[in-house]
């Protein structure tokens, strides 16, 4: 049972996967005085350790609250994330740029954003963050800064806590424009521990992140062009 | 596993829930020459034969395809729907009207209509339909005319489907401007049982309706405003 928050900070909502964008967001979310609580939701993803690097990182971060939703999609969606293709490998930069990937999942982010508005008009919270980014991954649709304004426009008609005045939501994406080695470096500079985080789509059994996926691919590049030692630990090296 | 879907006809998705609006908006998508696919959720509502009841309809109308999500709402929200306070009853039409009730649900449509959006895309399906109404149910604000409208852009802001130019999502709500006693008989002239669905926010244990809710007094009158009767088997007569 959700009980409404009262604190003197304001509360915020940070959707949190385990990966490095949303652990960044919450730690950013922190940092910026927020009450924050993360919202994870399993929707059924292949990559299943993502799920304890949430718990690891809500703990980390000392997090007003950690909330976990189970909802799987793959009872209506097809993705490679969830299982319904192979998850591509060894892709060049090129061949990811300007086209969306077989990872992305039908409306997701639309899905994911309307479970945090929820949680944020029950404990009265306004804002929302998103560690949506739009360098890496450009071909995700509902990464876009038209789509967030979109929602946003939503969630203020949609509420019962927006149409009564009592608040105005707002949907934060402040890595949207980042480059992944920009955002390591923003969250260093949180004291985050990224040696918590997983990025991997397809980890071995034993929690190895493969390498060589999209997502390990661009998790490799950011930790170089960071500057940052990469803590993750990969089967591929 | 979903698959995409290939017919002839075009595809929709209609949210259904088991109560009135939602079967008589299944009846007319039917009669409107799609093939239908049933969305149900189960997202903890206290009134579970309701479930039972989009079964019984999703046969009834023979849909293309019925599908069941789980998502337990009760571990982010609150509503009197999931049980976090009492179910008002025997309130005067009065009372009702103007204010938003304690059985809403935070971001509820905007929730139900991103997973309908999610299915509709892996089955390339165009058209969503919602059986939200504004007459009974004017105290909803995912229920406003401005709200579906905005929903609609999102969803063709946030997809792949539409950014590719495959299709144009479009949101129905038919019965958005009708009393409960027009929509009754309009379903009645598509052919649709009322006998098989059910409105009762908080059913006996014998699966009889209470009488006395919100939702069983709107019922009651809408029967007697169609000159229809009224099947429903209630514990109070």
């Amino acid at each position: 049972m959700v009980e409404p928050f009262s604190a003197s900070s304001p509360q915020a909502v940070v959707l949190l996967s385990g990966g490095i964008d949303s652990a960044t967001c919450a730690a950013l979310a922190v940092r910026r005085g927020f009450q924050v609580h993360g919202l994870t939701v399993d929707y059924g993803q292949t990559h299943r350790v993502e799920l304890e690097a949430a718990t690891r990182i809500a703990r980390h971060l000392e997090l007003a609250g950690h909330h976990f939703l189970k909802l799987d999609l793959r009872a209506i969606a097809r993705s490679a994330l969830l299982g319904s293709e192979p998850i591509p490998k060894d892709r060049p930069a090129e061949a990811r740029a300007g086209s969306i990937p077989p990872t992305y999942v039908p409306a997701r982010n639309t899905i994911l954003l309307s479970l945090a508005l929820s949680l944020a008009e029950s404990i009265g919270a306004s804002d929302i963050f998103l560690g949506a980014n739009v360098v890496d991954y450009s071909g995700y649709p509902d990464c876009r800064p038209e789509f967030l304004a979109a929602f946003e426009h939503l969630a203020n008609l949609g509420t019962r806590a927006a149409v009564e005045g009592k608040c105005r939501f707002r949907v934060h994406a402040p890595l949207l424009f980042l480059t992944k080695g920009e955002i390591i470096r923003l969250g260093v500079a949180c004291g985050l521990d990224y040696g918590l985080t997983v990025s991997c789509y397809d980890p071995t059994a034993d929690g190895l992140s493969c390498g060589r996926c999209d997502s390990c691919q661009i998790r490799k590049k950011g930790f170089a062009e960071a500057g940052v030692p990469d803590p993750t630990p990969y089967a591929d090296t």
